[in-house]
């Protein structure tokens, strides 16, 4: 496979993520994720989660708590070598309130790990943004 | 090399990191990290940063503001696939108010490539944690 089909993968990949998350089934994270004890993770404000259990609970705990969940990925950024796959990219939290959509940035390190061919996310790390947009930055 | 003598080497490459954070010196984190277009950082509420140039402009910024820096580095944890390196940690930065010392912690995601055998980082994720302390999570 060529460097240009490997980050293709690893882009769908990441989208399949984005996916599971606007889905709030926790099994669907089950098939995004690796399940080993070496995944870490990081959602906004938290403190590190380590191993799949720890991190799976977190996703259900978060699902549990959300009634609708809709992003907007920009800024996807994808770094290829050999088996590990670094992204980056912009999550654009999509929310109503008062009759009015309104949009929380913020941003993201999402790290893939190759494995029999699949690319499986091994780390999540996501944080605020202070800024509400800072241009090109 | 043994994957124990390469998590070991991550590791002295993470801790040059934040020793030279507490130089303030730009020159020190030349030392540190890639210089390539696929560089990346996130600084704690900051939209991520992308290339060298832009990177290196921000930790001018940073230390240009800043009269002190002190870290207790804890939680280090090391994950090597060939050779990409991960690496998560808690930074407790140290400050002094009012005659006392304030711990805040943040949590960090470190990547490094390893180039003609050093390991050069080519990411830095932090982040600030809204609990002041969640335990082990």
């Amino acid at each position: 496979m060529s460097r240009h089909d490997d980050a293709a993968a690893v882009e769908e990949a990441n989208a399949r993520f984005y996916q599971a998350f606007e889905s709030l089934e926790p099994a669907r994270m089950d098939e995004v994720w690796s399940h080993g004890d070496h995944v870490r993770c990081v959602h906004p404000g938290w403190l590190l989660l380590s191993g799949w259990d720890a991190v799976r609970q977190s996703w259900e705990a978060i699902f549990r708590g959300s009634a609708e969940m809709r992003f907007g990925i920009t800024d996807v950024d994808v770094h290829v070598e050999g088996d590990v796959a670094m992204v980056t990219c912009r999550e654009n939290i999509l929310s109503h309130a008062r009759g009015q959509i309104a949009v929380t940035a913020l941003v993201a390190t999402n790290v893939f790990e190759r494995h029999d061919g699949a690319w499986l996310m091994i780390h999540h790390h996501a944080s605020a943004t202070l800024a509400g947009d800072a241009g090109s930055a």
